[in-house]
């Protein structure tokens, strides 16, 4: 053969086994680039359920020094006074009733003791507006001098009570399903501005579930048409 | 030109282009690979923190149906009752005494109240182990019937308690400075065997430091010997 036969010859087998590395290298690659992709979507997936779960945890102690100005804080037409004595600056209870405020769809309460009138009125125009408000209390309690269980009943928000001389005890509020308030804070004004006290708000399931669950069980428990006449 | 030479000229073309393009896709799939391999570096070390850090949650709900045996739970002679009335099945006060029980260095206790013994001796036992056990109180709750604080002072305990007619309301517990024990449950015998009660227990770092800081903040704030005489 001539040298130009030789050179074509060559050129010819670097071409094809060009294109043969080529078509492995396209497979490898995709290989490799639909395990990329398929770990990016797990990522994303993950990221996003973070983000759609969008865990939080809020620790919040008592008393506030200042008391919270109820119509700045609760009411839609806000603070008309020129000088309010009460302050328009976000406190703990301000920041706790804002996750209250969030509510859309229910508020299943768990409370031993609601004297206080801010978080009662609070509680009566999320009804109105058409919330399912529920509401466990302790049987003692709820008879006790400025309790306003009588004033939700009359509103016609459902209380349920224990039968027991013992305490229902809990301080817990359970926001839309998702929202857990909790801690050693009754609703009352002490509480606010006089106590001692904590308050944890978390939407995180590993401890709201079981509260939801607790809550589920309590209300079946203290069902007043399950109890022996 | 005759037919081999423009074979020659196609197959030369081809083939540098095909060289060129391989060259192109090596320097993307090494762009690629490089990326994917940093991201499952960084998954990686993602899941190791959450691991070394293996933060848990536990909720519980009281009363506990049966009381747990003291004696089987808190005493490292165990039973010895033949007919012990009391349980040795887990319990819910068997699972948060299990927390306390694993006290190495500290317990710093913030509660309204203390009137149960098996807890009150727990905390006397710690102390003599050589942990530092510190005790925040309510004034008005240390002087009720079936406290233990005086057994604390008498051995050796450091006890502060609020100054004030309001309530030092907490009830929540700091074990090593890593654990919290919080809920509406004072360490009273009704909160065990009677009460509607909830402890959450956790060593979440954005719970537990709060608490922490808030501890240490009281601690200062009812330090006697800042008191006026």
């Amino acid at each position: 053969m001539s040298l130009r036969s030789w050179a074509t010859v060559v050129l010819a087998i670097g071409a094809c086994s060009e294109v043969l590395y080529f078509l492995y290298k396209t497979k490898v690659h995709q290989r490799l680039w639909s395990h990329f992709v398929a770990s990016s979507a797990t990522r994303k997936s993950t990221i996003e359920t973070a983000r759609s779960l969008d865990v939080f945890h809020q620790v919040l102690f008592f008393p506030d020094k200042e008391r919270a100005c109820p119509d700045f804080f609760l009411s839609e037409r806000g603070c008309g006074r020129p000088k309010c004595p009460f302050s328009h600056k976000v406190t703990n209870f301000s920041r706790m009733v804002g996750h209250i405020l969030k509510a859309k769809q229910s508020l299943d309460i768990c409370m031993y003791t609601i004297t206080n009138n801010d978080l009662a009125e609070l509680v009566v125009k999320l009804h109105e507006r058409g919330l399912v408000v529920r509401i466990i209390t302790d049987d003692e309690a709820m008879n006790m001098s400025g309790t306003f269980i009588g004033k939700f009943r009359r509103a016609g928000i459902q209380v349920r009570r224990d039968y027991s001389s013992y305490l229902m005890h809990h301080k817990f509020v359970v926001i839309d399903g998702t929202t857990l308030i909790n801690g050693s804070f009754n609703w009352t004004c002490h509480a606010v501005n006089s106590n001692n006290e904590n308050v944890l708000i978390t939407n995180n399931p590993e401890i709201v579930e079981p509260f939801i669950a607790e809550y589920e069980r309590l209300w079946e428990v203290f069902d007043p048409a399950k109890r022996p006449p």
